[in-house]
């Protein structure tokens, strides 16, 4: 089997190769990327063999021969790529936004609604992060009582906006290690290319005479000691088009086409887990109990959920394993049939890779 | 007149005095506080006065003579002195939690219930921090179209845990620059004088050799880069303390005596302003323009809501502020007559200090 990763050097690309390694699957592997990542050394043991493979530029001729390519890379090169992925014959599996919601398209988590793979024609989706994760938490409680909406509000790690986004976390705690605050708490004020309002004196507090400059600007303003309630664009109904995303690809992947979802995002200074705060209306009312039942025996997901002891799903506990964690589960106060609980997984993991991955052992 | 400040020292205390000496409110102070904390030497400006105040130990006979007592303690203390207070002919104006649901004690914002504050027999109690700042964001809202449920998910400062909450944070950050992990995320693994798994090797990967050992367990997990999603202690319904009283509280502030509120409340790693992500179902429908236009004048409320310039409350925006930040107003997808919206507000000013001395306002 020959499978090319497109977008080898990112966050997500990365890990794809690790989980392909940890999964011991048998298969040829090709590293495309950017020009500018091309000639990069990339040691791998695929299978149990150790192999060094070099990154490639990507071009149109890059997939002949491929069974099959993992999508790593921003929605606009998904779709510069697309046509050619599939005309030499290869399956498209797309972790970007870009063919999510086309009706040819199949959605795919694989422990929901895997069968959807195969009724693919060269592409499949892997779901949005956050929807994902939030997906993995109820869909254990919708086979018992199916779920009519959601509310829910995300606590986004910065990993979601790449190797750019854990990045800028970390510098600015740096920054801020030796300053007071960052002007405005904007980030544009202190990058190294930065446009605008460029400031080489530091207000300096600290020992350092230095000013760091900022080389990521993955957030528009400081995310360190802070919140950003703003992922994506917006639309025109006020959301974002990652808070639509809830929504419109749950109501896909779950089967679910009436399903209303409410969903707030804000992207959170924690480094790779992101947590979601889930208010369900359920069609049949369920206990506690029942909804503990039935996440026990659920494939990917672990309850966490023992107050005596003080466990609850946390996200470094999640962060880089594939499980996604569900806790805090409780009769909701404002749905007669509603439960509430809080969920955290991996994003990188669960939230793109492994489950883009897991796609691919389905044709296995 | 004659006002004391119980718990002085502390992060709410001290905002107390900032706050006073801000109102230029002329009083004669009075700083109690523990017998640790006693003798220090505050230098106050009171209407334009400075002086210098020696802080004294609280006893019973602290209270003889004074108009007012701000209570800044925790429940168990306000609990303690609140019988010698009233004895002594003094309003307690009580930011703990000690007395918010009593029928006696009024609950007060002044913004939103002030009159309420004439019907006390001695007490008034200051509510939830989280609630204040909710409150605050809603009431102008509720005037226009009565508030049915309210559906509320927390992003709490670790403020709220008062001045080890933010040495904790700054200190675990501290820590993380030089180590790779905290052992288990457990705060009582490196703690200077924890009783248990003292761990005096650190499993060190950077530069520095001596292990930072924590003087703050003001949170049992790390803080830093994680999310804690429990406040307070659990209840028998399985939500916590702190998430009851967004119900409760509210149900008093407002008068809404039939209110269902959902509260999920998660610390996360940001200093001192508190946010809130908040589905509203409303009596009446409203749509996003009358909702911004009941929010543009009310008092103490700033709308930030300005998409297209990326403008939305951020809690940097509200640190060291009084005002609450409200914004991301949007028609909500669940409830026919729900409005969601994202809300900020100092912890410790709007959250705390700022409304306990707002009441004290009140009676001059």
């Amino acid at each position: 089997m020959k499978v090319a990763i497109l977008g080898a050097t990112g966050a997500v690309g990365m890990q794809m190769i690790k989980c392909i390694e940890e999964q011991s699957i048998d298969l040829e592997l090709k590293l495309l990327a950017s020009k500018k990542s091309a000639g990069k050394k990339v040691k791998v043991n695929i299978a149990g063999k150790e192999k060094e493979i070099v990154v490639e530029e990507t071009t149109n001729d890059s997939f002949a021969g491929m069974d099959f390519v993992l999508g790593a890379v921003e929605a606009e090169f998904s779709k510069m790529y697309a046509d050619a992925i599939v005309k030499a014959g290869a399956i498209f599996i797309d972790n970007s936004s870009a063919f999510r919601m086309d009706k040819d398209v199949p959605l795919v988590v694989p422990e929901i609604n895997g069968e959807d793979a195969k009724n693919n024609k060269g592409i499949i989706a892997n779901p949005n992060c956050s929807t994902i994760i939030t997906d993995m938490a109820i869909y254990g409680i919708n086979k018992v009582s199916k779920i009519k909406s959601i509310i829910a509000s995300t606590y986004q790690a910065v990993s979601g906006a790449g190797i750019g986004g854990m990045k800028a976390l970390d510098e600015q705690v740096e920054y801020l290690a030796k300053h007071s605050d960052i002007p405005n708490h904007r980030i544009s004020s202190l990058m190294k290319d930065g446009d605008s309002n460029r400031v080489n004196q530091s207000n300096n507090v600290g020992a350092s005479t230095t000013s760091l400059e900022f080389t990521s600007d993955a957030f528009k303003y400081q995310i360190a000691y802070n919140l950003i309630p703003c992922i994506g664009s917006f639309t025109e109904n006020d959301f974002t088009t990652e808070e639509m995303k809830m929504q419109n690809e749950t109501r896909k992947i779950m089967h679910l086409p009436d399903l209303k979802v409410t969903c707030t995002c804000i992207r959170v200074p924690v480094m790779r887990s992101h947590s979601i705060s889930v208010t369900l209306d359920l069609e049949k009312k369920l206990t506690v109990d029942e909804v503990k039942k039935a996440l026990s025996n659920v494939k990917g997901v672990k309850l966490v959920d023992d107050e005596k002891n003080d466990l609850y799903p946390m996200p470094l506990n999640t962060t880089d394993k594939d499980i996604v964690e569900v806790g805090r589960i409780r009769k909701d106060l404002v749905f007669e049939n509603g439960i509430s609980l809080f969920c955290c997984g991996d994003q990188i993991r669960k939230g793109a890779a492994t489950n883009a991955v897991q796609i691919l052992e389905l044709f296995i």
